[in-house]
């Protein structure tokens, strides 16, 4: 009993049937006592089609149509949604982002929020309607139509959640929850009962995309519980919660990993101010997301530089790096492909000495070479052949206890 | 120089090709010293496809979320021909009916206009933006997005270009104008100059569907000249105005034709009232369009009352009428198909006699029985086997001089 906030992806409302699923669960969770608020994304597939028509239209179209153009793909599947309760005997209307009252600032694709005035959702709800509102999107003091990002109806529900003080703010995707690894790979993978906002954050920035991370920085910054649940089966999944008191004991919550990593490596960079800021500016103007940075400690009055970036922007990065190595006076650039990331996450690292032992210890007996080392309060990460990968991940998910692990049932209540 | 609305149809922006020749033709009558203002329809086939989709939500979906979906078409639309005018160098912005200031009642799926404050339309203008508003919807007062019904992209043109007080509003069509008659038809028929409202909303209501038939109406009420030109001809088209004074001599302006009819008729009908309403109720509440109406003087207290409407909807206006027939004491039904509507327009036949008889006299002369006729103060109908319809509108058009007088050559100014 209470007003709960459910959010819905695209493969959720990929076709009739689905959103006719969906359109049940909200009546069912309605019919339990609750007032409902649902948010929805596009169709699947339906956003990637406008932006290719837009491509068509123009390679770099204005940013502010784009937003206008990419709107409509929620504001359709809301209306569909809302079409579904009305059909099943339900009451339901939809709101584009503007009518739900999320006014944002004036930054087109990219959009922050900036202040929700809910009133029109809580008039429905007085008048018992389930109040579906299109997610991704908002409006800014002009009156244009913005939207918040790829991923942008996660931070919509969440943001909801907190203006409506929501008792409850369920993430339906297509997975059942967060795992302690990709089950694809290590086979007892087992559901997080419970995660922390910053584990949540470094799993997700690892690789396990289950949530964008901007939503989740919010959720934690306005101290919005929420859930992370399957739309398909009707099981309790992973909430997401400050810290999770009951399970401080546990040191590393989850492996998570990413292939298709290149590694870069400037060899014999002068140790002098500036040179890796002229570097990155330079990768960073060209929109290229470099993800792990180390510098070794210098000698002679050179170091070594590597980070590491999708393989796919590597021959884009080589192109940009090769005459400012140069003009640098750097020895040169390497490049390996074929390299895959792997991270062990936890809160309790902070207080537990010996996880990153334990981690390089157990590579190490599985003869796993690591190739660049890099670590943050509750992370650490390394880059390994992608051959090594899936060996490297079954043996630290073991490592860590995570497998074997029973995990206590959870009653799904809030 | 001056204000000019534009329209363009679903096929003018049928595909990215085709919207970067509308945005083209934008920029140019912008360049030209005027201030641009276009209507926009949905893609060609996008409007169906949302309809198809919602039926599979919903046999009869919820008319408010049904606007919320469709208007979606149009500022998809309106969004991708603004960002093919900035790709060419122009400055162009969309707004939805809502943005744009057009107020409409709270009849989802046939909204009217209440009224239009284009307050954002002229800051844009006078920022030199081409400003491009998605057509066929608006906002009820309540926030709802709403629809102006089929073909309702006309009737916002027409609205803004009464509201802004334009100097010009051009309505793009597939179409180079209104012709004398169906070119497919009648291989002489020439494109009309200028045509009164009334001729126009007669040869619309009689098959020659170029505009929406409220827009016209409009048109007429608040004095909106306009014009329907072809969006892939850059030739004048036909202009719509109160009454074109100079052609005043003209009797007849076109020769329109309907097929796919089907005549019905209710043969001893008592001569009782209420009997011909109880029966167009009937078929009314049940969406079937009925189109001429006649009814014979009557004899020994019965009468015949026939009435034409599209042969699809032929089985479904039977099985309403039999039971009713019945009920009403007539002596039955009898319903023939492979009908067709001939119609001769003009404001000219108010002030001269005469055509009626030319008019029967042709057909006679040409061999053709006619099964109904209807005549307005300005239209003469007659219902005719579909067979006979091409040598029909051929004799016809002849005998009223169609094909013979020289057009002026117009200049395309307003």
């Amino acid at each position: 009993m209470g007003l709960i906030v459910q959010k819905y992806g695209g493969t959720s409302v990929g076709d009739a049937a689905r959103i006719r699923r969906v359109a049940a669960r909200l009546l069912a969770t309605q019919r339990a006592g609750n007032d409902v608020v649902a948010v929805i994304s596009a169709m699947a597939g339906v956003t990637d089609s406008l932006i290719k028509l837009a491509r068509e239209i123009s390679p770099e179209p204005s940013a502010r149509e784009l937003d206008a153009l990419l709107a409509t793909g929620e504001q359709g599947s809301s209306a569909l949604t809302a079409m579904a309760v009305n059909a099943l005997g339900g009451k339901a209307v939809s709101l584009t982002g503007a009518a739900a009252g999320i006014v944002t600032d004036s930054v087109h694709t990219k959009a922050k929020i900036a202040h929700i005035t809910p009133r029109r959702i809580h008039e429905l709800l007085s008048d018992d309607y389930i109040v579906i509102v299109a997610g991704f999107q908002g409006q800014s003091a002009e009156g244009a139509t913005t939207t918040l990002g790829r991923g942008g109806s996660d931070l919509t529900a969440i943001a909801l959640a907190a203006a409506l003080k929501a008792d409850d703010c369920q993430i339906f995707t297509d997975v059942e929850g967060v795992f302690t690894c990709d089950p694809r790979v290590v086979a007892d993978a087992s559901k997080i009962d419970e995660i922390a906002y910053d584990e949540l954050l470094e799993m997700a920035g690892a690789g396990a995309k289950v949530m964008q991370s901007r939503a989740v920085e919010f959720a934690k910054k306005f101290g919005v519980d929420f859930e992370v649940r399957s739309s398909s089966k009707d099981e309790p999944g992973t909430k997401a919660t400050p810290a999770p008191a009951r399970l401080e004991d546990l040191v590393v919550r989850g492996v998570s990993l990413e292939r298709n990593q290149a590694k870069v490596t400037i060899r014999d960079l002068p140790d002098k101010p500036g040179c890796a800021g002229k570097l990155f500016s330079a990768l960073g103007t060209a929109n290229l997301s470099v993800d792990m940075i180390v510098q070794n400690a210098s000698s002679a009055g050179t170091t070594d530089l590597s980070f590491t970036l999708y393989k796919d922007e590597l021959e884009r990065a080589k192109e940009l790096l090769e005459p400012l190595v140069e003009e640098l006076g750097a020895k040169g650039v390497t490049a390996t492909t074929g390299m895959a990331k792997l991270s062990v996450v936890g809160i309790g690292m902070r207080s537990h000495a010996g996880v990153a032992s334990r981690f390089f210890s157990c590579l190490g007996e599985a003869a796993i070479n690591i190739e660049l080392i890099s670590t943050s309060e509750i992370k650490i990460a390394v880059v390994i052949a992608e051959a090594d990968l899936e060996r490297a991940a079954q043996a630290t998910h073991t490592a860590f206890g995570l497998a074997r692990r029973a995990m206590p049932a959870e009653t799904g209540s809030a």
